[in-house]
């Protein structure tokens, strides 16, 4: 176990005591992947960018400590000091992206968890041994989630659309490898319906202003040998007008508990026209996005980012191209509200909407935790 | 006659005997003027996109020619040698860019013009004045008629939005004094709100692949202190969702008879918007535009262009950002149709919906005709 069964593309290359991580600054142009030994250069890889998404940087910031524990040669202490250890290395990765929910998160759950092993465990590798185990396990976790969210999604899509032989979606930003360790979200669903035999074409935005899409996903679509085709963000109303677009879908960063869905720049306007057009549009994302502490979008807090990625190439680390001295709006999400969305694509199932047209995503989310 | 009043910003700077262009290559950074001394300059600045914009294309090209023969010292022919060497010089202007339509109008009634002059005239000079005077005339229409779009647009806003103390607008892509040579259609629009103090705020959005709205539109803004604020184009309706905006202005490429209108890709999504948020949504441009042959915006075929536009920035000029392989769907112009066209800005007034919600274009072209 430990290792990634699909070997096409990954951001995270793991095996019980090596983790190389695949270089997103340097693509879509170059593939080089950075060995990464212990928790310091883990610290480092997330710090500089070397990888990105919230999933990823979680999963990568874990294994990079599993590395370095399973090669650590004579640990003189006790459980308790094993424990106390690896608690400072987590509190220590952790400060490479402090805002990072999920590795916040994933830190706290691996501390008790090596806390409660240091309580009954022998000796200090006993404790070492449990860490290794949970990091290799969220790494499986996260990709058997991302599969299940895939093939649920090509189900529906494929339902919805049984009268089309082939299906054509658009997507937009990046949700795939390059974010999530293993198979991706929206673009999980995209490689699904390709593996199912049932993809026409995936479209994608460039996803203005930093590019992921053109970047990122374009990138992973011809890797994958996926049939694809990259349009400027303002092109898929007119794309969708030709009836080329059977679905739209997106992934998210935050899904209210109403369904109301915050994710990348555009996303809102992508909804409106497919709602025009009469396009399927479904959103995809792992049960972690859901805050039913919010009970809508307009709870949703929107991140201004820097003037600098509209002002200049490369979103913002290349050349100037705009005019000096305009001042600039750049949100970096926007709320698509439950309406414009056709349903919520999980990796417990697809939420739809109930007889009253509303999602009922607190009784999905209570269900799917007692069936487990 | 022949010099533009207002000095704060041309594309084109004239007076008789002398004809500067602003360098269009060197925006937004730098501001540079070539001066035009002949046709072969005015050519070369034609074919190497010194100028560019279908109606400042023709107006300089006419003057380019102009001062060449403002300039003309001893022609010794006769009338009808002045006719015909005029003529050459104008099909050798249109050789520069030999699909601008208003370039090859503008050289067959300027043809018509001195071949005509030339049957009564006395001496060849007779023959080269009226070609100025008819230069001239053409640049002065040009402004006259930019100043009428902006006045009518502004005053139709204005009583639309009688509640609102001041207005916001969004414009997408460039129709000011960059690409007309005066006053700027949906920009002249703008600039008639800010002449009479109304104007709040007006948003551009970038406008890829090309990025006329961060280069030129925001240069325009910034130059003439119009507040003003630079978006991504998706984050359009994100904006509109605020209820900052109150109309969006937009250009024209061409008009059909029911009001269908052709225009930068990204229009038909902003359209699509602002129907959505009850924003007003008018487009301006001269009666030029408007093409009765054309019965609907189905008629319209849409140019493709390259699609190094988005895989390299600076519209395909700079280095490549996208991932190698992608294919790309990169359409020059969108549709919208006219039920979401609040009205239609021209020079004569504005062509608003009859009883049965529909333009009568073609009345409206035959009323103001019919008027002159």
């Amino acid at each position: 176990m430990g290792s990634q069964e699909d070997s096409s593309l990954q951001s995270i290359r793991y095996h019980r005591g090596s983790l190389h991580l695949l270089d997103q600054r340097k693509l879509p142009l170059d593939t080089i992947y950075l060995e990464i030994r212990d928790a310091v250069e883990g610290w480092e890889a997330i710090r500089e960018m070397v990888v990105r998404g919230a999933p990823a940087i979680a999963i990568a910031a874990a294994l990079s400590l599993a590395v370095e524990v399973s090669k650590l040669d004579g640990f003189s202490g006790t459980p308790k000091d094993a424990a106390s250890f690896l608690e400072k290395k987590l509190e220590y990765l952790v400060s490479s992206r402090p805002t990072a929910v999920n590795l916040s998160d994933a830190a706290t759950k691996l501390t008790e968890l090596v806390t409660n092993h240091a309580a009954t465990a022998t000796d200090a590798n006993q404790v070492f041994q449990a860490y290794i185990d949970a990091a290799e396990i969220m790494l499986k976790d996260d990709v058997a989630d991302n599969k299940a969210i895939g093939s649920y999604g090509s189900s529906v899509i494929q339902t919805q659309k049984k009268d089309c032989k082939k299906i054509s979606v658009l997507t937009h930003c990046n949700t795939g490898r390059l974010v999530i360790s293993g198979y991706g979200t929206a673009l999980g669903v995209i490689r699904a319906l390709h593996a199912d035999g049932v993809l026409e074409r995936a479209y994608c935005t460039e996803t203005r202003p930093f590019n992921q899409g053109s970047r990122l996903t374009a990138y992973e679509l011809v890797h994958e040998k996926i049939p694809a085709t990259l349009i400027a963000d303002s092109a898929a109303a007119a794309l969708m007008k030709t009836g080329r677009v059977h679905a739209v879908i997106v992934g998210a960063d935050r899904v209210a508990a109403n369904g109301d869905t915050a994710n990348k720049i555009g996303t809102y306007s992508l909804a409106l026209s497919a709602k025009h057009h009469g396009v399927l549009f479904y959103v995809a994302a792992p049960l972690t996005s859901v805050d039913l502490s919010l009970s809508s979008g307009d709870e949703i807090v929107i991140e201004e980012r820097s003037a600098k990625e509209l002002l200049n190439t490369r979103g913002g680390l290349g050349e100037q191209i705009a005019a000096s001295g305009i001042s600039v709006w750049n949100p970096a999400f926007d709320v698509t509200p439950a309406n414009l969305i056709s349903g919520i694509i999980t990796e417990k199932g697809v939420i739809t909407k109930t007889g009253n047209e509303e999602f009922d995503i607190k009784g999905f989310v209570h269900k799917t935790m007692s069936n487990n």
